[in-house]
């Protein structure tokens, strides 16, 4: 088996992410992967280098080096390992440079906001606001929300509403649909004057019954018949409501996120 | 000002990524930034090129392009863009294929996990059981968290276990260190035997109280004097209890995951 590295002098967190998708598009290739993370000085480099050549020695096959190294005498040890390297600060540092016409900083670890910046605050008080927002238990404040998701139990909305946050730094406030709420036929109380903020998430029934099933088995809630009624009140609900919505059965958080954010022109903050 | 595109066949945050990450090296330059995700299809491509080719007439400026497109020919059409062109796929996975000595499958949107994945399903677990276990709510199944962050409130422990469990798919809880654990002397009720699970937060009084005066502005909690004490008492404890722990003081939400990985030698998924 081949490894592959991530080496980077922040978190590697973007090696790892860019690595992935790269090593994503070769079927069947299995590896094991190491992140090496904070790698700001020439001894760490070496170390690394040491690593790397004794993977490759071990494995009998080249290891594949990510890198995202900034510090052009920090990396060079690295560009001497026997192995593949894929140097993202080196294939495109360079024509950044020319087309903006400055040098860059090559500083280290500037791939994430800075902890004391202002998006940073902004950030953290979106997950803050998400967190005591999630699954309804909060009425006060959502004039504030960017978006409101809802929908029925287990259809993804907190995954995404955390993800929002995290990444975006959105306030993602969400609301279940319950049966009460079908019964009634309309929005849960307090959400009609936010209705311009309201996203729904729906999902296939078949897809909803396994989900539920693993964390109720054998439940009324989990069955394949409630949750194709409950699929079926909510979806009724928003098209009457005129509510934006998509289906999340085959789509991940990321894909959710971005589909939501498109749909919507929502896009203030990104990380 | 210039205009930077990150355009993706999938979401785009990777290729948004990797994009902030290399012009965060570049002090001083402000762009304006275009995320276009899910371009699949030669249209979409040839829509795309009229709007970068709008946007450099427009801003005077030479666009910046990031891209991710895995298939040529969908890429093709944006290549004609009068463009900085940063093309990730292109740079990189033609050396990729020719070590691995296989072609690439060139299939869309394969940057995140499927949602239907067995990845996917433990990271939803993991947002699932964080969540439950946010902020000492419940004791229940703590012997299947991978990590337990402790620390006084407000000193990033619910951000770092979100990115935890979102971005690695780690189950982690957390718990607050208060007054009465202070007094007491000891850690809080339970935790004593995932002794082996524990990770400290701590965090620099001044910074604190500045958070802590956002939320309680003018509370004893929020006071400077108190702050430097539950700071003290937490890390005393730590000290005594034999846990390791990081400071927040000027780190990420990425920064502190990442740290604390490589601390505790946790790393078993990542997305």
């Amino acid at each position: 088996m081949r490894t592959v590295f991530f080496i980077s002098d922040g978190t590697g967190i973007t090696a790892e992410t860019v690595g992935h998708s790269l090593l994503s598009q070769f079927e069947g290739i299995s590896y094991r992967q190491e992140r090496i993370p904070f790698i700001d000085t020439r001894e760490k480099a070496i170390e690394c280098r040491r690593r790397i050549d004794e993977a490759g020695v071990r494995d009998g096959v080249k290891p594949v080096v990510v890198s995202t190294l900034v510090d052009p005498a920090v990396s060079e040890p690295i560009g001497g390992a026997n192995a593949l390297h894929l140097d993202f600060i080196a294939a495109f540092i360079a024509p950044l440079e020319a087309e903006l016409g400055i040098k860059s900083s090559r500083a280290v670890g500037r791939g994430h906001s800075q902890a004391t910046s202002h998006d940073y605050a902004l950030r953290i008080d979106a997950i803050n606001f998400t967190m005591a927002h999630d699954d309804g238990v909060s009425n006060a404040d959502l004039d504030k929300a960017d978006v409101i998701l809802i929908g029925v139990s287990r259809c993804g909305k907190t995954p995404t509403s955390l993800y929002l946050a995290l990444q975006f730094g959105i306030k993602a406030a969400n609301y279940p649909l319950i049966p009460e709420d079908f019964e009634r036929g309309c929005l849960p109380g307090g959400l009609d004057q936010y209705r311009q903020k309201l996203f729904g998430l729906t999902i296939a029934a078949d897809r909803l019954t396994q989900i539920r099933q693993e964390r109720r088995p054998e439940s009324k809630y989990a069955s394949l018949d409630n949750c194709r009624w409950e699929v079926e009140q909510a979806e009724r609900l928003m098209r009457r409501e005129n509510i934006r919505w998509l289906s999340t059965t085959t789509m991940s958080i990321e894909e959710i996120a971005a589909t939501l954010l498109q749909t919507i022109k929502l896009d203030r903050h990104s990380y």
